[in-house]
Order: C-alpha cells, then sequence, then structure tokens
C-alpha cells in the first residue's frame, strides 16, 4: 500500500482525496448526464462501479430498482480467482477474515450394505496446491456488495448508487448526432406521479441488471438455450445434526431421494443447502407448486438419513429457478456491423449468461465479466485507447460465458443422473462424481479462463520464456522479495485495479542492474527513445508509472544486489513532491522452497518481459530485448 | 471469526449487538458514576478501555484532556507481541496492511578509509525466525488509536470517550465507606464557568495519562531514577535522498556528528528520523533552546554524509524530553499494606515509566500493562475473582517496567558512546552494537516478558512436558489444523480478547478422543466431576466455554480422526439455539515441516494440559490427568 506520496494525510489512507466534481452523496435526484451509466447493483454492477470510481474525471451513475443494499442469501461461492481480483480491490483480506474457508470437499453416496443410508465416499482437497495464492471461500452475497459500495464511498468519486429506480427502457441514437448517445429512462419507485420518470443521457450504459434484464430487452437481445428452467431449493440454515462432515462442503447423492449440495458458511454455524428440485414445463414458473421451506428441510433430511437434521433458524431461503442461457452478443453491435459500427451499450453477468448455481459460478462469472469491461471503458474515456477496444468485451466474455454453461450443463447432468444399482446398471458411478470435480477444479477456481489471440492477447511465439504464465491466462501470482525493503510479498499483488498496465520483466542470469546488462539496456530504451511507450503514452506531467508499471524481478538473493546502482527508471521521481518510489524492483524469494523463476518456469537464460492487462490477463511475453515488438503491441492498444 | 450463533443477524459481524443499557455515544455530559474511570486517551487508556468495552456489564468511561483522537506523531514501533495482542482484539489484519514490515536491520559507521563518510557495517534479519507469527512493523500511533476506537464502537457497549475534560484531581474515601470510593474532578476545558468542573464517582480508576500524570501526582507516587532528561529531536519526513537503505531500518552512527535511528514508515515514502540532543539539565526543559527542525535536518545531514539528504515535506516533528524512571508501586496500595489494603487506582504507561525511544518500547509496554490490567479489572468486577487479583497488576508489570528500563540504559549508553578509533581506542566497536541488537532481539519483540511464580503463574515442576511453552511467557503460537473444517490455522489466534481463560490440551500419541484414552477421560471429568473447573465457575445458563475455553489439540492427520467419534464436550452446544460449536478440535499440522509438537516440544508421549490467561500469557502446565493440581489452580484464580 502506498501513500503520503504528495504530502502527508492523516487518516485512513485507504480513503482517497475527494475530487472535487464527485457527484456526491445527494440522492435525492439523478443527475441528467453521465459517462457511464450502469444499470443494476448486483456484483457485476458493483464491480464495475467500484472500478470507474476510481476514475475522478469519469462520470459514473449506478442505479437500482431495489430500496437499498442486499441483506440476505443470494450466491456465496468465491472462486481463487474474484478472491485475486478482490486483493486487486483493496478488500481481499477483510473476504479472508469474515469468509468460510473451503479446504476440503467431502463426496457422499448410497451405503453399500443398506443404500437408503449414505456413506462418505471420499474427501479431496477443495483447490489444488499451487493453483492460486488465495483460498476458496464462501461469504453472503450481501457482505461482498458491503465490501464495493465501500470501496465506491473511499474512491476520489464518492460514488454512491441510486436506489428505487428501475429502468422503464433505453434507446440508443446514432452516434454521430450526439456525445451521449444512450438515453435511459427511469421510474422512480415509489415517488409521486410528478416525478415519477427521470431520463439521463449517457455514453455509454451497461445492463448488470440480472437474468430478466430490461437493458438485454431494450437491445433486443435474447437469452438461448434450454426451453425449461430448473428449480433449485436453497436455505441458509442454522440447524443441528450428527452428520459428521457438516463443517465440509459437501456433495451428497443418496439412493432414491435425489441429491443436496451443503455449503457449510461464515461464522461457524450457518449452512447452506441446495435441494434440486423439479424440472418446470416451458413458462412455469417454481412459485405456482407452493414449495414451502418445509419442503426443503424434508428433502434435505430425506437426504442425510441416517443421520438427524434439526433446522434450529432458517436465515433465508428461496427456490430459484433457473435455465442454462447465453446470449449471442454481449453489446448492441450486431455481429455483422462491428467494422462500421462501435458499442455503446454492454450487458454483463445474469443479464447475459445464466447457469445453475451448482458450480458456484454466477456471481463469479459476473463479477469477471464487469472487470474485463471495466478498465476498457475508462481507457477509452480516457482517451488512451480507440473505442475499438470495446468490441473485445463481447468477443472475450461470450466465449467464457459459452464454455462455462458447456460446464455447468456437463456438472447438472452428473448430479442428477440416477446411480448406479442394481436395478440401474448403466447409471453413473459415484466416484465419478469426485473424478469429475476434481478434473473441474480449475475451472470451479476460475483460473483456467484463456482468451484468445486478439489485439489485446499476442501469439503463442514467445511462451517457451515462461511456459508458467500463459499467454491469455491471468498472471499467475508468485512469491517474491521487495529489494528496497527486503519484504517477502507477492509479485501478482502489486497489480490494483485501477486501470493501469502492468510491465513485468525478468531479468537474465547474472543480470544485477548495472550497466552492460539487459535491464539496464531496456530501461535506457524505454526513458531514452522517443519510441519507446512510456515516452509515447505517459501523458506529460503525470508520474512514468501512470498508465505503464514496470516492475523488474531478478534472479539473485536480495542481499546481492544494490539499489542505488540501479537503473533511474527503476527508482522513479513521482508526484508533487518527486519523492522516489522504492517498490519497483523485487528478488527471487529462496527461501520458499521454489523461486519464481522456477514456479513459473521463467527461462532463467533469457529472463523475459511480460504485459499484463488491467485485468491482469498476460497479453504477451517477449524477449528482453524486443523492443520494436513491444512498441508495435502498444502501439496496437493506445491511441498516439 | 464466529458469528450467528444466537440467529442470524445481516451486516457486518464486527459490530456487535448493542447492550441495552450503553453509555452511548452522547458525549455532552459525563455520567456522574461508572465502574471504571479511565484517564487518558492513549495506547493505554485505549488497550484498556477497548478491552472493557467487551463487557456490557461494566461501567467504563474514558476521558481526556484533548478535543479530540491524536493526528500525528510519537511514537511508530509495534512490536511483534503487540501484533499477537492486536489479533486478539480483531485488528491486526488492517495494522499488517497499512503498516511498514521492519524486515531487516541495517548497522552504519563511520567508513575505515575516509572517517567522515558513513558505511554499511552489516545488515541483519530483524527479527529471529519462528519468534513470532507475526512481525515487526511500524504504523503511525493515531492509526493505532484510530482502530481502538473503532473497536470500541462496535462493542456491545459504544463505547466512546469523553473529550476536552482536563483530571484536576482524584481522591480515593476508605473502601469500607463506599461502593464507589474513587472520586475525580473534571475541568471542562472550553466550557464556560458554569459548567466547569465535573465530578465522577468510580469503582475504579486507572490513570493512563502520560509521562506528567495527574493519577500519579494524587496517588502521592513519583518517578524515580536519572534526575536529568535526554533530549531527543524526532521527525517524520518526506525526502528525497541517495542513501541506498532509506527504506531500512538503519542504526547510523557517525564519527564526530553522533548517531541517528532512521525508520521508514508505512505508505512507501515517509521516513521517521530521530536526532539526539544533548543531555539537559535538571528542571530544564528543551523548548528553552529554541531548537527548530532545520537544526534537526542539518543533523541528519550531517550523520548521512556522504550521502544527500533532501526533506521535501516535514510531516510532523518534535523534541522530545526523557529521562530513564520508573515508579515503585503501579497502584495505590503503600508495599506494607497489601495485606490489609485493596487497590482502587492504578496507573499505566508512561504514567509509571518512562524510557528513551530508541528501543521503541513505550507505546508497546504501555498497552501491555493495560491488557494485563483489563481482563483482571473485568474479573473482578463480574464477581468471578477475588479483588485481592488486582494486586498482581503491579507486582507484575512493575518488575516488566524495570528490566525495561535497565535494557534501555545499556542500548542508549552504547548509542551515544564515542566509537573506537586511532583517538579514542577504548571506544565501542560499531560491531558490538550489532551484536547487543541481536541478543536483545527477543526483549524488543516483546516477546521476552515473563511473569515470576504468583497466584496466577504456576512453579515449573511440569514445565518438562512442553518446554517451548515457558510457564509465565505469552502463549507462543504455532500452526494447526482444525479438524472438522481442515482449515490450516494458528492455534494462537483462537483466544480472544474476550477475558477468558483458555485451557490448551494436547494429547499423548495413540489418543484419537475415543472413549479409554485420557482425552476423554478428561472431557468426563470436566463435564461429569461436580469438581470440575467448568462446572464450579460456568455460570448456569451460560456457555460451557463462558469463563474456560478448552481446545484440545491432538497429533495424527486430521482425516484420520472423527468429529463424530469426540467427546461431547469437544462438539459443545452453545447460545440460545445450542447450536454445535465445531471450533475447538485441533490437529497437528503435518504439511509444515516442524508440526506443533516439535516446535513447542510438547511431549508426545504424554501430551499435557496447559492453562492460559485472558492476556495470554501461560499459567501452568500440567499432566493429562492431574485433575486435583487443576481443581487446585482454579480454585486459587476464581471465587467459588
Ligand atoms: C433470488 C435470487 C437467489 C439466488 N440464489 C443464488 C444461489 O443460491 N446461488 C447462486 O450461485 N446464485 C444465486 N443467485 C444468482 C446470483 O445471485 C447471480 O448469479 C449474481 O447475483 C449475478 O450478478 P448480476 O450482477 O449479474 O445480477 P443480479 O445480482 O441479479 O443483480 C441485478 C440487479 O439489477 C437490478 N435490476 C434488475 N432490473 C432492473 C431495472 N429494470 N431497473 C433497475 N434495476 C434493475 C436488480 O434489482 C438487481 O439488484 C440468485 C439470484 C437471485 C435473484
Ligand atoms: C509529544 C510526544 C512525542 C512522542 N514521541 C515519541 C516517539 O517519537 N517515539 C516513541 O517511541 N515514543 C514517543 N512518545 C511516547 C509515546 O507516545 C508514549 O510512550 C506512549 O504514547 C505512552 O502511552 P500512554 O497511553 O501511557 O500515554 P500517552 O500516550 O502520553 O497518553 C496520555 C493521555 O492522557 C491525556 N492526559 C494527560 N493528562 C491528563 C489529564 N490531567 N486529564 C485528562 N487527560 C490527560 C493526554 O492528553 C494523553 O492523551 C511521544 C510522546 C509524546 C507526548
Amino acid at each position: 500500500m502506498q501513500f503520503h506520496m504528495n504530502g502527508f494525510r492523516p487518516g485512513d489512507p485507504t480513503v482517497a482525496e475527494a475530487s472535487d466534481d464527485h457527484v456526491g452523496s445527494d440522492t435525492s435526484s439523478m443527475p441528467e448526464e453521465a459517462d457511464v451509466l450502469i444499470v443494476g447493483c448486483g456484483p457485476a454492477g458493483l464491480t464495475l462501479a467500484s472500478q470507474l470510481a476510481a476514475f475522478p474525471k469519469i462520470k459514473t451513475l449506478i442505479v437500482d430498482q431495489k430500496p437499498g443494499p442486499l441483506q440476505l442469501g443470494q450466491a456465496d461461492g468465491i472462486a481463487c480467482r474474484t478472491m485475486e481480483m478482490f486483493e486487486a480491490f483493496g478488500f481481499a483480506e477483510r473476504v479472508l477474515k469474515e469468509a468460510y474457508w473451503v479446504n476440503e470437499t467431502a463426496f457422499w453416496k448410497p451405503d453399500e450394505r443398506m443404500r437408503e443410508n449414505i456413506d462418505r465416499q471420499g474427501r479431496i482437497q477443495d483447490v489444488e496446491e499451487g493453483l492460486s495464492e488465495m483460498p476458496h471461500v464462501i461469504l453472503n452475497q450481501a457482505r461482498i456488495h458491503d465490501f464495493y459500495l465501500d470501496i465506491m464511498r473511499r474512491s476520489p468519486t464518492r460514488l454512491e448508487p441510486f436506489y428505487q429506480r428501475r429502468l422503464v427502457d433505453l434507446t440508443i441514437e446514432p452516434a454521430a448526432s450526439s456525445t451521449h448517445p444512450v438515453i435511459a429512462r427511469f421510474d422512480r419507485v415509489e415517488a409521486d406521479d410528478d416525478h415519477k420518470i427521470e431520463t439521463v443521457r449517457a455514453r455509454y450504459a451497461v445492463g448488470c441488471d440480472g437474468a430478466r434484464s430490461t437493458v438485454r430487452r431494450s437491445l433486443g437481445l435474447e437469452l438461448k438455450g434450454d426451453s425449461a428452467n430448473q428449480a433449485w431449493g436453497v436455505m441458509d440454515v442454522l440447524a443441528v445434526t450428527d452428520f459428521p462432515d457438516i463443517r465440509l462442503k459437501c456433495v451428497i447423492q443418496s439412493a432414491g431421494e435425489g441429491s443436496i449440495v451443503l455449503i457449510p458458511r461464515e461464522g461457524g454455524y450457518l449452512v447452506r443447502i441446495y435441494v434440486e428440485l423439479d424440472k418446470l414445463a416451458e413458462q412455469e414458473r417454481v412459485a405456482s407448486r407452493n414449495i414451502t421451506v418445509d419442503h426443503l428441510i424434508a428433502a434435505a433430511q430425506r437426504v442425510l438419513r441416517p443421520y438427524t437434521f434439526e433446522v434450529k433458524e432458517v436465515a433465508w431461503w428461496s427456490v430459484y429457478e433457473i435455465g442454462q442461457r447465453l446470449c449471442d452478443k454481449f453489446d448492441d453491435v450486431p455481429d455483422g456491423e462491428m467494422a462500421t459500427l462501435l458499442p455503446r451499450v454492454f450487458i454483463a453477468g445474469d443479464a447475459c449468461h445464466t447457469h445453475s448455481p451448482k458450480a458456484g459460478q454466477g456471481m463469479n462469472v459476473s463479477m469477471q465479466d464487469a472487470f474485463n469491461l471495466g478498465w476498457k471503458l475508462a481507457a477509452v474515456l480516457e482517451g488512451r485507447s480507440s473505442p475499438d477496444l470495446l468490441h473485445t468485451y463481447s468477443a472475450e466474455r461470450q466465449a467464457i460465458a459459452r464454455e462455462l454453461i458447456e460446464f455447468d450443463r456437463g456438472w447438472a447432468r452428473m448430479l442428477s443422473a440416477p446411480l448406479k444399482s442394481a436395478t440401474n446398471p448403466n447409471g453413473i458411478e459415484p466416484r465419478e462424481v469426485q473424478e469429475y470435480f476434481i478434473r473441474s477444479g480449475r475451472y470451479t477456481a476460475g483460473t483456467a479462463t484463456l482468451y484468445g489471440p486478439s489485439v489485446l492477447t499476442g501469439n503463442a511465439s514467445c511462451q517457451n520464456l515462461a511456459p508458467g504464465f500463459p499467454i491469455g491466462m491471468r498472471f499467475h501470482s508468485a512469491p517474491v522479495i521487495r529489494l528496497a525493503d527486503a519484504k517477502p510479498m507477492q509479485l501478482g499483488h502489486v497489480a490494483r485495479a485501477d486501470g493501469r498496465w502492468r510491465f513485468y520483466v525478468f531479468a537474465g542470469v547474472g543480470d544485477n542492474g548495472q550497466p552492460g546488462h539487459p535491464i539496464a539496456e531496456l530501461c535506457e530504451f524505454l526513458v531514452g527513445s522517443a519510441t519507446s511507450p512510456l515516452e509515447v503514452y505517459t501523458p506529460s506531467g503525470e508520474d512514468v508509472d501512470s498508465v505503464i508499471d514496470l516492475r523488474v524481478t531478478f534472479q539473485q538473493p536480495h542481499r546481492e544486489l544494490k539499489v542505488e546502482k540501479m537503473p533511474t527508471l527503476l527508482v522513479p521521481a513521482k508526484g508533487r513532491l518527486d519523492l522516489r518510489d522504492y517498490e519497483k524492483i523485487f528478488c527471487a524469494d529462496l527461501s520458499v522452497g521454489k523461486d519464481i523463476f522456477e514456479l513459473r518456469s521463467v527461462s532463467r537464460e533469457m529472463g523475459c518481459m511480460i504485459v499484463v492487462r488491467p485485468d491482469q490477463y498476460v497479453s504477451q511475453i517477449f524477449k528482453l530485448d524486443a523492443y520494436e515488438e513491444l512498441i508495435a503491441f502498444f502501439m496496437s492498444v493506445f491511441l498516439p
């Protein structure tokens, strides 16, 4: 955490200095104009708002029809990859402290000797060793919302949502005719007739308005897929049981009573249980079945036999109906017109893809959608990148959602399939469920996301310099030592959710940063050449790392390197006072067994340069002297 | 973190439910009566208030003459032991995130070839490996105050200080005549004449009012020691320098310009420098010397030669005058009258001991004073322990303060002594300074504190069962796995600052908790016997762990143990809903090299029971079947 750069400020350093023209917390009436209008305060909307709130020049407006923040229920699973993102937003430690940690998962199946009872099939480590520096955790979705709202409140724009506004419709004027072509009309829920309708004009709008998205409907887009919804019962309860694995995540399959997924929750006592209900007919709503929580409790009790399960309090319950559906496009530009039209309206999260809660992906993928989109909108609105960049949002995230739905189908099929038994010899083996779960671990952890080649994602020509940092996948953090203060830390945690590109450079063997070695030469190019991306894209008057943040990691033990002999660029003067930033240089951490070069298979011989997007995905890997390629890469993402 | 035990509550679980009769935040006029009156909102007062705020039945009042919370300056070093305490209070992770971490310390001395310049003598790891699970960190004292104020605000009593009240005097009526024998008179700073004096009556009062303590004066106690004060210059600055170790803690001794201590600060840019000034004559105040910050800057520049040091902004500076002084007694009972009188008024922190800032102990020791006293006051006020217990505060902490002052004298002498040189062949070797620092590392980390035998601290008869948990020293945490959810964690972190005793039991080899083994037998005694401390001292209607919190650690890998076969006492029913608490059973963590049995030399053969005080100090170690000794121990600390 860096602060006091522009002079000492007392108080909480996570509260940014307010920008002069922040919209503020006067929520009595909405501004008439915004740069970005976000509809919906779910995980997608709040991630996007938290990202954009960091940019004082961007006027962001976020709106929800609800009377206030969520208090209870909905999703709760937080994948490792999401935790990595929370770290960049600055609240991972709060989640780590409060959440339940999913360390192991247990599988239960019918008891061979007495098939009406269940019996433990096996128990596995939930997340494979080394997959992420972050654990898989479980926490009430409402608390995640709280943390985001807190980030927004502490941001320079002091962003607060406008509640009790329901989007009625949204139209887009032809772009040429207006700087703010998106027109959104809101119904002020609970206002009197005179003030019922408010109109907002925006440069861009993002529909984060959930599965029944009005934005989607206004764009004429459609969720396609299953015609019928799957109904789920879900309840968060305080219960007393003699089921031994009540504090482990469990997938429990009974012989004749269906299956449940049991998820221990934060605080040590609460537990969530998912009960699979019937498939609904087309257009049928689960409400029509009059399912009560007693129905869900009874179902859980039947599956858990021979164990008792006495519910003492129901904190929240719901019947949740959802199909596996997907939009073809996540923005307003039809497939055939991408060469001529620029996107103005986007949809994210449940608005463009829905799936079962079983794989725990709804909230995670929604937030990753928004994280993908946020920095792109900021880059375009701040004039750093061309609006063409915005095409990559739908291209990248639609492909990911499609994969997710495939995966979810497989998982749902597996959990609903009848188990193998004497009468059903072709049924599925309980062992297969466990194996499928292990195989799909990277997927559910969110670390399998791979973006295909594009303007943002390079080809694999230099992948061999660092096979452990796959191009198109998230930059996988590893331990290092910070040179100037010998602090052991995670290299990936230097990345903040601030819209900046990271430029991780790994020194070759023997390079100590001193003149004559490749690192010093690279720095000379970066500060000395008129074509250097730092020279070309850093706005004048701004810090040298304000657009591209360079971090160098050396192979030597940290006491062997001399900070005073490093190129000036690696101890740059910053801010109003020209203070030196000592947090750019790292060394391998040799105390932890394998160091970062070994863990990520970075070529010790050659070193390499790795360009990482603001949302932490690896864009490209270059040789240490590939200046021309580096120039070319940034030329394709930045405006001159 | 455990919550939702008495039913689900939405929102932030670190905000406790408000008790019905909390004093509240109406700070317009003070209540006339309190159980505990705390004078002073420094580190000592706030630690004590945070501790007492957790007890809804205790009416605590905390008062300061200042207009509001501290914003800047004063102490900044936070020892490992203090971090362990912060973990118990629940804000260690906030400090870890915001603070500078002291990983290594560098020593600088005159350059042999050119003695007017300085040269690096050496560099050492700041805290010895394995000394604590917590690092040594540096953070603005004001932020520590903020965190405590936050804890108080979130407590059931919603405790807020009363500011702008200056204690004028304090008197004690003979105890027999009143339940609230302490009478304190406050001057309302800045109030008009009519409302100037407020009087508060209290059962107990604690003077946390700093080096010029009015409470101390009212008790007729005296700080004894040096007649003259040492003057120190201290400044927190934003500076640009080519001194290479600017982000490392440094002890820098020049040949002819004195010495400085340099301490990097939180946020990456700020740095603190201590400059030793002259010894003052008796009664002389440093203010009379008209020292300015330019004087301090110039002194630092002279010491740092040949390096440049350009100060861009001074965040805070002070000349700080202090002698090494100590009170004989930290309460109002004279030495000879301890058998007949009970203490009513205490002093803590700088009010009873003062020392140089060089060893960074002032704030740390002050907080540990208060942590020692807080639970004792709570135990007496809640009727669990006899008021005799309160004698142990002065006995324990005065001895620690005396040691501290000895240590501080040695350290100060060493840093002020002329260095060895051609003209001063008997001077001190720079190497000796570094060695002294290493030797005293446990001391400065706060982990060397050892309380002598008393009603609270047993003899060493069973120390051999766990030599790594020395009786009288703080319980040294180590990694374990929680059985029910397989979570890797620190055993010591189950201890919260809640006034409860911890009872850590370590199972012998082969004991799996099942009947016939010592753990099951112990549990049977604890729940079944009329003389069991749990039976005798747990108030009826309260949870079984409300006074003594039992935690058992087994030797087996966690997957080999069965939670369903454990004694009921280890999965106790708690709270309004009789929910089961699954966080009492732990296993050795075999993935980390040495497990807790090996790290702390706990007898694998025999196991043992360890009784730990609410402030985390080991009281006594017993054999697993030493029920009678256990009964006797608790009989001496609790009222029947
Ligand atoms: C009742 C319910 C229960 C769920 N239970 C689970 C579960 O048990 N497990 C699980 O994994 N997932 C569950 N989910 C799904 C999970 O919460 C979503 O996947 C996740 O919240 C998606 O985030 P999102 O931001 O895309 O949309 P949402 O979280 O749905 O947020 C959309 C927001 O937009 C607002 N909005 C909608 N239309 C308008 C409009 N016209 N004008 C203004 N505002 C509007 C809504 O009020 C809402 O706040 C549940 C969802 C719901 C609604
Ligand atoms: C100006 C200053 C600079 C310091 N600089 C350093 C440093 O650089 N390094 C270092 O290690 N330590 C420093 N210290 C010492 C360090 O801050 C103390 O060791 C530590 O704060 C002790 O905590 P305490 O709670 O015992 O007392 P204090 O922090 O001194 O708190 C005492 C409180 O009592 C209040 N008070 C006093 N008298 C009355 C009264 N009659 N009525 C009501 N309220 C009263 C005061 O306003 C104050 O808030 C400094 C202290 C001061 C005052």
